[in-house]
């Protein structure tokens, strides 16, 4: 199933992607994408479901982020050989965890604020966990056993907030509206391997990012077994597995994103999303 | 006001403690201490209620968080510079800002778990800021203006997890029940001056830290403002100001917390803490 949350900002609905396209609202059978709703047994529940026999929608409503009740907003940083590489950096022995806002989430088409003073804003196209079954101490084998779905998400990163601005990362990934996610939350039914898929990300145009989460170098179940050794991951929760090669921070000379600039980013099976770029009122 | 939640884990009520130490129960008038009810002016409507008049509540019931959504837990890293002494660290030339995952946030006096393959679990008293209205770029002047009141914060800290597993401070800070907050939120018109209070904790009866958040390098308004330059800041977001000296770590040799110690903590004014340390399941 592909699980959308549509309509107006804080007031999302509900709603799935039928096989044909066609949008169509659930909230006769669950009030969001979110908690519950994302257990396995709920999620094979809605499987059951004739999407033919569901409301269609009509129009071309925004699309929210594709789930709820986020409480962490967990990324892995270095997670690809050659993007640690492009960075300058090792990759780690074992994975670099830090933490997004969950107040940074936006739908994938909502417009992405420059903060003020940002002069090094930049684009990660990543693929994202989304947690279905609290996970705690979970091995590798288990792991995949209490994960959801995939969607798209952007990992939009300030490089000087993040890095020139005294330790830790948290400055330069948490601004408002850097954690576009969706469009859909891909259940992993449909998702073959999720150590397989083509990822991709334009700026105005131009491929920036032409990746593979082949090359990613701690996998899915991997990290959820690994992250839930040191917190619970609940429903809702999102990790994000790092981004490939690309991005503005490693070219020569080092290129970011000014207002007007427009970002497009997906991945193979999971849909795309496309930003525009504003400076922050 | 003392506000505080009380009842059993996942089904705490709201409730006030009255200046006699009564706790009376607030459920009659607001849903939870969370989201707008803590908006100034909806504490100033609570504040104009007649404490005696609220049903006062029989037992000991537990304390749970003294605040509820909290979206976001963020920490302040070396904020007082006999602390970045004992680290090693120098007070850095901006604040160090990390997050803590609001999943680990519990009850003052609930027990903390011990994780998995912890040898260095360590103790840290923090001065804790809730917000109780969205802050972004918010100058110092206005800060205050957004602050609901303070309660006390255990930043509960595993040293190897934190340093030692490659970057990021958040594998360390992030653990299950390494947050307790409370007993109460105490509104900000209690708190003559939140730069001017005494705090300590004692392990085993033995104390540990005993400072002052006199010594505090930068301040409540100051962060307020410089953390809503990054992102908004809403009601319920937790900002603990970092801790004074006396931490395990900073000891000669160094020192951890074992199953069956019992931490207490407090702050001048907002009430103490009780933990008993055990190991994870």
């Amino acid at each position: 199933m592909k699980l959308v949350r549509y309509g107006a900002v804080g007031a999302e609905k509900p709603g799935l992607v039928d096989g044909d396209g066609t949008l169509r609202d659930l909230s006769g059978h669950v009030a969001d994408i979110a908690g519950k709703v994302l257990d396995p047994a709920s999620l094979t529940a809605l499987a059951r479901l004739d999407p033919k026999a569901l409301p269609a929608v009509s129009g071309k409503p925004r699309l929210g982020p594709c789930v709820a009740g986020t409480g962490k907003f967990i990324c892995i940083g270095l997670n690809y050989a050659d993007h640690a590489a492009e960075s300058g950096l090792q990759v780690p022995p074992e994975p670099v965890v830090f933490m997004k806002a969950s107040s940074a989430i936006v739908g994938p088409d909502d417009d992405v604020l420059i903060p003020r003073g940002s002069l090094k804003t930049d684009w990660e196209v990543e693929l994202a966990v989304v947690i279905g079954k609290t996970a705690k101490y979970v091995t590798e084998a288990e792991a995949l056993d209490h994960v959801a779905g995939y969607c798209v998400a952007h990992d939009v990163s300030e490089r000087a907030f993040q890095t020139e601005r005294s330790g830790q990362w948290t400055k330069g990934k948490s601004c408002d509206t850097f954690g576009p996610t969706g469009p859909w939350l891909v259940t992993k039914d449909e998702v073959k391997d999720p150590q397989d898929l083509k990822m991709w990300l334009k700026v105005n145009g131009e491929t920036m990012q032409n990746g593979s989460t082949r090359t990613m170098v701690y996998g899915v179940a991997f990290l959820v077994s690994y992250l839930s050794q040191f917190m619970s991951l609940h429903p809702g929760d999102i990790i994000s597995t790092g981004t490939p090669p690309g991005v503005g921070m490693g070219m020569k000379p080092p290129r970011y994103l000014k207002a007007g600039d427009v970002v497009e980013l997906g991945i193979e099976g999971l849909g795309s999303q496309r930003q525009t770029f504003r400076a922050d009122a």
